[in-house]
């Protein structure tokens, strides 16, 4: 959930960052948003298609909705343990056996976990969906799950752990602050899991996770390609169609942040370090649970603060006063529940992270108290615009950004009504966030130092 | 669980600070330990009876062995919840009754919630003492859970959590630094519960949590007084042994903490601030979690470094430099999981909060590199015997001492034994105990500031 999360972050959601700056996606697609299908089969498992017709090849993704943050007291990295273990053998396959046939034609596959979903994919020819289905139907609820299987990949997964984040002063970093920032929110608790609870994972819980949320009526299949809506229905009818439906899941009610009333620091001073960085974050609302226009505010706040090189904090901090290397903003719009915003610089060789962040708090202050220019808001909705030429040329940014919505609590028409509602926003609304939630006596900063520097 | 919070804390646990104090009563009871009866229900009740016969009075308490720590997530007060709903009406007496038999006949009465346990107390004439168990086992089964009651009270400790948190800046830092200390384990969540969570507790979550905890096999009756082991025994048969042992509950596994990396901060500036202060923590063993000796380690190295006027930090802080009006150490070491280890200080006016902090740290890193002397240790042990000279006078201190003890994981024997403990425990492992656990890069201070003056 940090800015330095990002790293971490990267081995589980790296095209959930993608989807990110992919959602005025729809934009383009507004016109012919008639093509895209959504269903359900009778056991409640949603289906959405989207034709891309420009080649042949289909992605075809099984969202769960179930993350980290919905995971026991206590059994941390039992969500991303399942994104291991949909990789061994099933009652009918043996391990590899999907691997194997995705590569014999060509395809490609991986899965991702994070705080609110987990999700497995390919991408390979059309003819070659049925057969996706068939694997992807097949370890939903065949999963071999022994003593054995658990142990092994328990010690694969602590290894991914060791290297990924016990030896990464950022990654070790990144958990704390998480740590810091949520006070009540499960986002607090790392996706990949903390070390000493992963250790003790076992058959038992993995067992009861599976039953709980691998079913039909907890998935999202997610299909974009060379292919057409019947089609699809007919062969998931074939395949997802044939599973059972589970018990009826409880709503998705989570621990929520109480009000935060102190300004936080977080340094983590470590030998391997070699440059420093800082990074202040805010509890902002999320797509889901924010007052209709804030959301789509924060995010336009986020470009116009730190959206790449036009804006404020590059520009102030990198061109003008050539302090930092790099400065930025991000907003995590797409979470179940709230979310956070992200400030960060690295300083410029001689200078001091204090000074950088300074000069980075004195544009958020000055956002907050002046507002933005109707010329910066004009450029900003245009930017996320034109970024839609992009990501439509990605058929994968597009499935993901499909699954990553209605896996957190949106709908379809979230998104195809999205580039409407960023078009309405103005900015007194900006000024609004930014003085409503970026208050410094309600940040968290997080700190990573060389050993030989000090904070303040 | 901050030095901070013990303004909040003594709301709930005013009895179990003092009991911190005089554990050490044990050691004057040596001699005598065979005064001390324990001995277990058929329906699970663990009894103790601690003979005191200096007046004619009683101390009759429960604890039973669930706090705020055992709670649900998102159910943050409940446990709390229970200290109020005991003091209602049951199916067989009307709200009020108890508490007017006991004004009757001149006795006092009352109940604390903590994070380990929850208890009821009465001291009255050892006449009464059948009376008191049978309000008291009559309330751990009968009581009425409806919806105006709950919803009255929910109300009452609403304005309660007003008073005592949302008023007091001091108290809504403790909060932030226990979130912020504890990065697992449920400590970081307010005895008293988030507001947000407060508001919604219901009946079926009373039924809930009642059914499972308040149950004969889940509690522990201390007797100290004017009365014998037998009477004691025959009494508790006709009342608690009449209830129905409950199903038994799984081990209290909670979530443990992670290794941590970082050295954080926590901010509270606010205009009703009178005088700065701060106070930093480490997270440490608690007698139950401990190694051998380590525990007791810790209660000298606290004792030592921060307990009272001859301690380092007063002599160096208050007396040699004047710059502090006030400044100690405290380690709360009866608890069931890790716990805290902190050292605090008051400027004195003119001196910066900065200047006194490092002072402090000053101390704590001479003790943690330096060791403390053979004198200083045996002047600590010496203090700490002493002081159960005071505790013995203490009927309810002592009734307190075995309940937190029994009620934490602890054992009579780890009570009777702890003075030889103490007196075993060398120079060496003091100095072990601090470098190990007072660790400058593992610390959360929190900074309690009026709204004019600034941090660092």
């Amino acid at each position: 959930m940090t800015m330095l999360a990002a790293r971490l972050r990267s081995c589980f959601v790296v095209l959930v960052l993608v989807a990110g700056s992919v959602i005025p996606a729809a934009a383009e697609q507004k016109a012919g948003q008639a093509d895209i299908t959504d269903f359900t089969l009778a056991n409640g498992m949603q289906v959405v298609v989207i034709p891309d017709r420009r080649a042949p090849i289909v992605t075809h993704m099984v969202w769960y909705k179930v993350g980290s943050a919905d995971e026991p007291p206590g059994k941390s990295g039992i969500a991303h343990f399942f994104e291991h273990l949909m990789f061994k053998a099933t009652k009918t396959y043996p391990e590899g056996a999907f691997d194997k046939a995705i590569a014999a034609i060509g395809g490609s596959n991986n899965a991702f976990t994070s705080y609110d979903y987990t999700a497995f994919y390919e991408t390979v020819p059309p003819a070659a969906l049925g057969e996706m289905m068939a694997f992807e139907a097949d370890r939903m609820r065949n999963l071999i799950l022994d003593d054995k299987t658990i142990v092994t990949e328990r010690d694969v997964i602590l290894e991914e752990r060791r290297a990924r984040v016990d030896n990464d002063p950022g990654s070790l970093l990144e958990e704390e602050v998480d740590a810091t920032l949520w006070q009540n929110q499960p986002y607090r608790i790392p996706v990949i899991g903390w070390k000493q609870e992963i250790e003790k994972l076992d058959r038992a819980d993995a067992l009861t996770f599976y039953d709980h949320y691998y079913r039909p009526n907890n998935a999202i299949l997610v299909v974009a390609g060379d292919v057409d809506a019947e089609t699809v229905r007919a062969l998931a009818e074939k395949s997802y169609g044939k599973l059972e439906r589970g018990p009826d899941l409880p709503p998705r009610i989570r621990p929520v942040e109480p009000e935060q009333n102190s300004r936080r620091t977080v340094t983590l001073t470590d030998a391997r370090v070699g440059e420093p960085s800082f990074s202040t974050q805010w509890v902002v609302p999320s797509y889901h649970t924010a007052k209709p226009g804030e959301a789509e505010a924060l995010d336009l706040l986020s470009e116009i603060l730190g959206g790449g090189p036009r804006s404020r904090l590059y520009q102030e901090l990198v061109v003008r006063k050539k302090i930092a290397t790099s400065a930025g903003a991000s907003f995590q719009g797409n979470m179940l529940d709230d979310t956070n915003f992200a400030v960060y610089a690295e300083p410029r060789d001689g200078n001091s992270v204090a000074d950088v962040e300074a000069a980075a708090n004195a544009e958020v202050a000055r956002i907050a108290t002046g507002g933005v220019t109707e010329e910066e808001l004009d450029r900003a909705k245009d930017r996320f615009i034109r970024s839609t030429v992009f990501a439509r040329d990605r058929q994968d940014a597009m499935a993901n950004m499909y699954g990553a919505t209605l896996a957190t609590g949106g709908t379809i028409e979230d998104i195809t009504g999205w580039p409407d509602r960023i078009a309405k926003v103005t900015a007194d609304q900006i000024k609004t966030a930014a003085a409503r939630y970026l208050v410094p006596d309600r940040s968290v900063t997080g700190y990573l130092l060389p050993k030989t520097q000090v904070a303040n």
